[in-house]
């Protein structure tokens, strides 16, 4: 049996924890969800029914299950030593504050953004994402002054920042600001990147078939 | 001085951040931020100009700056390994999982609801949360079963999503289900709780005279 158990949907945040994934060198068997027919051992595992989820069958025979794509990329961090990707004392402070940056006001901006939803300037202290705008030039003055979300070197807080990077500028929902097209780059050129799209790619190219 | 700077504004989410602080057993100085009048050395730290915002005065040296109440939490609990705050390895698939659940889908789910903006059912495969409903039901599963977030034992991840469940029930922002009155109570009972929320209280009454 694999070490772990990895829901997914080739067209979805799944393509995050593939990414984690890979750069963990984990061992992983996938589950490929169909929106219309999820298999029960997913709505076992997270009542949101939500990919990515993951199941690790940890070394205690316990299973464990995580779930936000931001999760699954600190667990296997932590998981995986050998890969080098869970942050130094150092590193900290940059690691957790711009994974939740992503995860929490990045996300909610360009999801209401997308959505239609705009928050009326006299309200904005009421959202924790203030203004779109506001987060864009956060993540841009950071990524103007730094490689990578801990400095000069690549940890895990990059494939969920970077995805988040990578997808706007793919998908037009973050402007092509020479920062992240820079940032966006660097990510694509690591291997586990490499790998784990491809499998994505390839997925897509046989549903569309 | 200090080890921590930290801003805060006692009608915020500083309160999260001023809870972590006191359960962390952190030496910090406060610096009161009037929304009208933000401090510069605030300015200069977070280009979002948020509170809570954190600067770590490092014995390196190095000032490290952290935002976003989860990520604060996350890294008081590392930094201060005396209070047994952090997760050990059996805990971290629920102590991220929750920690990243609270600040990405149930905070976006709250705020939006807030907001009047409401997704349409057919759409709601595009943002994160789903609905409000389901990350309601998730978050109760949870706490139905257990009463931690990771099970029998108090972790920061408790600072920071029971935040959001107090904090909801108290603004009616979550609804008064029994599991969550029931974490709620178990919270207010820490003395970490009971001396950070008592500063913040005394500090809103003297807004108000």
């Amino acid at each position: 049996m694999s070490d772990y158990t990895f829901f997914t949907n080739p067209m979805s945040r799944g393509q995050i924890a593939r990414w984690a994934l890979h750069e963990a060198g984990a061992d992983y068997q996938q589950v490929l969800v169909d929106w219309g027919n999820k298999p029960q051992l997913l709505l076992d595992a997270n009542p949101m029914a939500k990919v990515p989820t993951l199941i690790h069958h940890a070394a205690d025979g316990v299973d464990r299950i995580i779930t936000e794509g931001a999760a699954i990329c600190a667990y296997l961090a932590e998981m995986h030593p050998d890969a080098d990707l869970q942050p130094y004392e150092d590193e900290m402070a940059d690691y957790f504050r711009w994974m939740f940056f992503a995860a929490g006001p990045m996300e909610q901006a360009i999801t209401n953004k997308a959505m239609g939803f705009s928050v009326p300037t006299e309200r904005e202290a009421m959202v924790g994402y203030g203004s779109f705008q506001r987060c864009v030039d956060a993540l841009d003055g950071h990524f103007s002054e730094n490689t990578w979300v801990c400095g000069e070197r690549f940890t895990m807080a990059d494939v969920y920042v970077g995805s988040q990077v990578d997808w706007g500028l793919t998908f037009g929902t973050l402007p092509p600001l020479p920062s992240f097209a820079a940032y966006a780059e660097r990510l694509q050129a690591r291997n586990g990147y490499k790998s784990a799209k491809a499998i994505d790619a390839r997925l897509i190219a046989e549903m569309k078939k």
